[in-house]
């Protein structure tokens, strides 16, 4: 644990959050939704994906570009998909819903899509893949992110979000296979902890407004151009870049949301940002015969566990290892607050009148 | 085009498969079926999964690991799935069928997906996510491989093979936007064309036993251990390792083939290679109103060829403009075939007592 952080229980946390969304006129299931994914990041140890997006959530509340009292409606529906619009509000809530719906359709006919728009940022993909495989299914997760960061390759404008994939898959023995990662090559919340440690970040995550590398974490943040996994066209930036167009088509095009690069081209102070998502859910006995699927499982990620490792000190893992090992860590001692983030609640929830929980 | 080129048309190098099929015993309708897939591939430039696949096609039916009369059956069926057994043959007719199939459900309720077993190679994924996209449809292909080539992030063993995912998405003023991607850094054919010119490979592109990356590529192609996309774990390798997973859980746990690290290792010579592949189909008008997918998708692609280059003599492209490129130029003035693969297809038409048909 870094100095200067202090550890909160996910209970406490759980109760300073929700103080501050019933402050501001949050729906008590509506807070209960949003909390179970926002706290799933913060026990998985994706930080930047939970307690640390209160501070955006702020500003989009004060830029009124939310509301927190959304009406979220199923718009179409058939037996294997549906379309959810999320009123307008955080994502958090249509795409629980969302995911529930493609899971209770593929229970039912093996296999069940919903795609979300009018919605926004939703918290971790992977929390909604793993949604899927805690009820035995396979389960996908896309979100288009509202503001671009990610060039295409050779391009010097940023044009996606950092368009993450999730993918979970139940096993038995071991805990869900469990993928959860941006289509760009680094992740923002990098490049913030470089710039916080004061460490050049490698060359390749970040170009500048030419589109030439650049390793200054400060820079990065300002220019916000990201590259696309693979970084390089020898590297197979191409392939990072088609596969954020993948997520962005299945997120907006097929939801009717807004792809955010033209919209923050032509109307860059938009009333709404209408964000899109995707999931997907498939369940393996319309396939399989029960309980093959996660044995077969077991035997995949207990050979891959077993590959022979290039440095005996770094074996190989398989995704989703850090979060399992991150929340039985976290469930036993807390989560770790860094004091900028503690005072950051802090500030929050005096600014919307609720109570502070959380000590300095 | 290179000096010990010669042009072929592609009628002329269907007719010299087709009697090389024929004469293994292949039945008219498979052949027909396979050559579609196979020039497919020829046409739009992606030399390593067409006719340059025959010498492989060749010797898997001398090693009796491939059977050219296969029973195709469709093992399992509901109305938004379906389980496809290739019957031990080649991958490209109940690949056909499957991707028809998944395309046939997602037209009548919205989303199919299609799993194939015991099949083998079917040529390149991204001719069976365009057969979805023909019909207006989004089509998801991947497969898995029969040999392991790629390590995962750490190991120094290979665990997967190029695992390749395609997706395609129906415009009306563009042509489809068409992701074809190996999940590995490279494809092996690129270090197959730099071994034939002499020179060196990228460093992060293939490690040695001992996983350390190496450079040259004939050591490249003995060791056959390609890195996952991404290459390190600071350029994001884990996510590469992550997708080659997903592919493979996709093809061959859901579909109950083989997880083909596991087979060499346990019975390095099986009598079957048992592979297999996944489909999966959505329509957007199950989301949109008819046309309002495709507008939006002409929107984007247009907006991502507009955006600024990092250098203009190398604008930004959308995946699937080098395929369409290919074909055109293609469909004009003929396929180029090496000296030596058009010496390739002589032999195996003599081995198999067809006609030659390509001249020298």
């Amino acid at each position: 644990m870094a100095s200067d952080e202090t550890l909160v229980s996910a209970d406490l946390l759980r109760r300073q959050l929700a103080a501050i969304f019933g402050a501001w006129g949050m729906a008590e299931d509506h807070i209960q939704t949003t909390l179970d994914i926002m706290l799933w990041a913060d026990l998985a140890g994706i930080d930047s994906h939970g307690a640390g997006m209160m501070q955006l959530y702020h500003r989009l509340r004060e830029q009124e570009k939310l509301t927190f009292r959304p009406e979220i409606r199923v718009v179409r529906e058939n037996p294997a998909t549906a379309l959810v619009d999320g009123g307008g509000g955080l994502g958090h809530v249509p795409s629980v819903r969302a995911m529930d719906l493609a899971c209770d359709k593929a229970a039912t006919i093996g296999v069940g899509v919903a795609a979300v728009r009018n919605s926004h940022h939703y918290g971790a993909a992977g929390a909604y893949a793993e949604r899927a495989s805690d009820r035995g299914l396979i389960g996908i997760a896309m979100t288009a992110v509202a503001r671009p960061s990610v060039v295409p390759l050779y391009g010097a404008d940023a044009m996606f979000g950092t368009n993450p994939i999730a993918f979970a898959a139940p096993a038995k023995r071991n805990p869900p296979f469990l993928l959860d990662m941006a289509t760009s090559t680094a992740a923002l919340g990098k490049i913030t902890i470089a710039s916080r440690v004061g460490k050049p970040i490698p060359d390749g995550w970040a170009v500048d407004p030419d589109g030439r590398s650049i390793t200054d974490p400060d820079a990065a943040l300002s220019h916000r151009r990201l590259t696309p996994l693979g970084s390089t066209r020898a590297m197979g930036g191409h392939k990072g870049y088609g596969l954020a167009m993948m997520v962005e088509v299945l997120c907006t095009t097929l939801s009717g949301a807004q792809f955010g690069a033209l919209r923050e081209r032509r109307d860059p102070d938009a009333a709404r940002h209408d964000v899109g998502h995707f999931f997907l859910a498939i369940d393996p006995d319309a396939f399989r015969e029960e309980g093959a699927f996660e044995a077969d499982l077991d035997e995949m990620i207990d050979a891959l566990r077993a590959t022979r490792a290039a440095d005996p000190a770094e074996p190989v893992q398989v995704a989703g290892d850090p979060e399992v090992r991150a929340r039985a860590e976290r469930q036993r001692n807390g989560i770790p607050l860094s004091a900028r983030l503690a005072q950051e609640l802090r500030d929050i929830a005096t600014a919307a009148g609720a109570p502070i929980l959380i000590g300095s």
